[in-house]
C-alpha cells in the first residue's frame, strides 16, 4: 500500500491542507482562510482527524509556513512562527500544537523553502542540487536548495530584502518595505507596483512602463542571486509573474546585466530553461509541504 | 606518525606551496611569483618532489586557485582554470599537470572556497555550518559553506559581481568592472578606490571620505548576503580590510541597513562576532588548500 503523507501550506491569507503520496499526487485537499492560530490550526487538525477516521492515516506531516519561522530542529522554538507582524501569530508554537494531537514524524520549514523542495522533487528543478525558488507576490520571498540541502543557516533566507540599484531619477517611488524602504520587496512586490502606479498590476496592460521597470528590478536581483548562489536554475513563482511577457523581459534583462560574466551554456545558451516558472503551478506550496513530510520520514 | 598534507595556493600574482598537518600547522612553505603555467606549476612540482626526497611525502594535495575554475569532479574540465583574462592561463589543465607527476588524492577549488573551508576548520568559523568568506582586495571574491558543504552550484559563487545601490549624485565614479561597471567589485575593490580618489587606499588616511563610502558599499553587500545566504558569520579578508576603522564602520552600517530585520541575537547583539576578520590571517589561503587536501582523503 502506498504510504500517505500530510501537508499543511500555512499562508498568511489561506491554509491548504492535503494528503498525498510520494509520487507527488494530491489525493485530498481542503482550503480555508487564515484567522486566529487557535481556529486555523484547529481546522487543520480536524481535517487530518476526519481523514484518519475515513481510513486515510498519514505516516508523516510537513508544515510549510509563512515566516519568519524557526526551522531548526533542536532549537527550543523549533516549529514556531516567530516575529511576524500578523496579528495573533507572533511566537505561535505551531508544530507543538500539532504534535499534541498527531503522533507522526513532522518537519517544519518556510513556505518558500518547502516550495523549493517540492519543485526539486517533482517540479521544475528535478535532478538539480543547487537552485532558488522565488515568489513575487504580496511579498517577495525565496527558498534555496544548496548542494542538495535546504538552506537555513542562521535562520532562513529572506531573499526579498536584498538591496537593488534604485535610480531615484527614473523611479522616485521610495519603496514599501517598512524596514528597508527600497529593498527588492519594497521596489518590486505587488503592493509596490500598485502604490507606484495607482492601480494593481492586474489592471496594468503588458505594454505599460510598469513592466519594463519591474523586469529591470527582478533582473538585478537575479544577477545578484546568480553571482552569490551560483544556482543551476531560478524558479519564479507568485502572482506578479503571471503578467504576460514579464518572464521573457526578466530573462532578457538578466542576460544583459550579467553581460556574459557567468560563462556557462546554461546561462548563455539556455536562458529559457535557466529562469523558469514553477513546474507545480498552484500546487507548489502544498506539494512542498508533502515533500517536507518525506524528509521527516527519512530523518525519523 | 602524523599524516602530511600538501597545499597549493595559486594566486594571480604569487603561488604559495606548503606542507602541513591536519591540526592546521604549516611545516614547510615556499612562495614564488606567478609567471607562465608551465614554469609556475613546474616550480610547485619541484617543491613537492624535493620535500618527498627529504622524507616529507604527502598523503593528499589540495589546490586553491584563482578563477574562474571548474571545481566539479566528474566534469571533463575538472581542475582547469577556465576563462581567466590572465595571459597564458585560460583553459589551463592545472590539476591534470599535477596528477601526471604526483600520485596522491587531490582536490581542487577556488581560492576563496578553500579559504572558507580553512576558516571553518581552524579559523574564524570553527563549528559553523553556513558562512561566507569574502576577500576585498585587487578583486572581490567570496567562498561559501552552506549547511556544511562547499557551495559550487552551476560553477562557483562570484560574489564580487552582485549589484549594489549606486547613488551617482553622491559618487559619480562609474566603477571598474569590465563586465558590469558598478557591481560590488567595480565600486569597492582596491583599484576602484585608487581610481576614484587618485591614490591607492593605503595612502588615504582613515578619516578620508573614501572610507565612509567604501564602508557603505560593503555594508550594502553584507545586507544582501545576510538576506540571501542567512550566514552564521561573515569573514572579511583582503588587503582593503586592513585599513584601521573600516571593519567597525562596516559593522555599524550593516546594522543600520538591516534595520532590525534579521531578528537574531548573533546579529542584533553580537555584531562584532558576526562580521569578523579571518582567523588564519595571511595563512588563510594556504591552510585552505591544506583543508582541501583533507577533503580529498575523505573522498578517496
Amino acid at each position: 500500500m502506498t504510504e500517505l503523507l500530510g501537508g499543511i501550506e500555512a499562508g498568511g491569507t489561506k491554509f491548504v491542507c492535503a494528503i498525498g503520496t510520494s509520487d507527488g499526487q494530491v489525493l485530498r485537499e481542503v482550503r480555508f482562510p487564515t484567522t486566529t492560530p487557535d481556529e486555523t490550526i484547529g481546522r487543520a487538525l480536524e481535517f487530518f482527524a476526519a481523514e484518519t477516521a475515513g481510513g486515510k492515516s498519514i505516516s508523516a506531516l510537513g508544515v510549510a509556513a509563512f515566516g519568519p519561522v524557526d526551522p531548526h530542529p533542536g532549537s527550543p522554538t523549533y516549529g514556531f512562527i516567530t516575529t511576524t507582524p500578523k496579528p495573533g501569530w507572533a511566537q505561535t508554537d505551531f508544530l507543538g500544537r500539532l504534535r499534541r494531537e498527531i503522533s507522526v514524524p513532522m518537519a517544519f520549514d518556510t513556505d518558500v523553502n518547502a516550495a523549493a523542495l517540492g519543485e526539486g522533487r517533482w517540479g521544475a528543478a528535478r535532478g538539480l542540487t543547487t537552485f532558488v525558488y522565488l515568489t513575487i507576490g504580496t511579498g517577495i520571498g525565496g527558498g534555496v536548495i544548496a548542494e542538495g540541502h535546504l538552506l537555513h543557516g542562521l535562520i532562513h533566507p529572506e531573499i526579498g530584502h536584498m538591496r537593488l540599484d534604485h535610480d531615484w531619477r527614473r523611479d522616485p517611488f521610495p519603496g514599501t518595505c517598512p524596514y528597508h524602504g527600497d529593498c527588492m520587496e519594497g521596489l518590486a512586490c505587488g503592493p509596490a507596483i500598485a502604490e507606484r502606479w495607482g492601480q494593481g498590476g492586474q489592471h496594468l496592460p503588458p505594454d505599460h512602463p510598469a513592466w519594463e521597470l519591474e523586469a529591470g528590478y527582478l533582473a538585478q536581483a537575479l544577477q545578484s542571486l546568480a553571482c552569490i548562489l551560483s544556482p543551476q536554475r531560478i524558479i519564479m513563482g507568485g502572482g506578479v509573474m503571471d503578467k504576460p511577457g514579464l518572464l521573457s523581459r526578466v530573462r532578457e534583462k538578466t542576460l544583459a546585466y550579467l553581460n556574459g560574466y557567468v560563462q556557462h551554456p546554461a546561462v548563455l545558451e539556455e536562458i529559457d530553461s535557466y529562469i523558469v516558472r514553477p513546474g507545480l503551478g498552484s500546487q507548489a506550496g502544498v506539494l512542498g509541504a508533502i515533500a517536507l513530510a518525506e524528509t521527516a520520514i527519512q530523518r525519523a
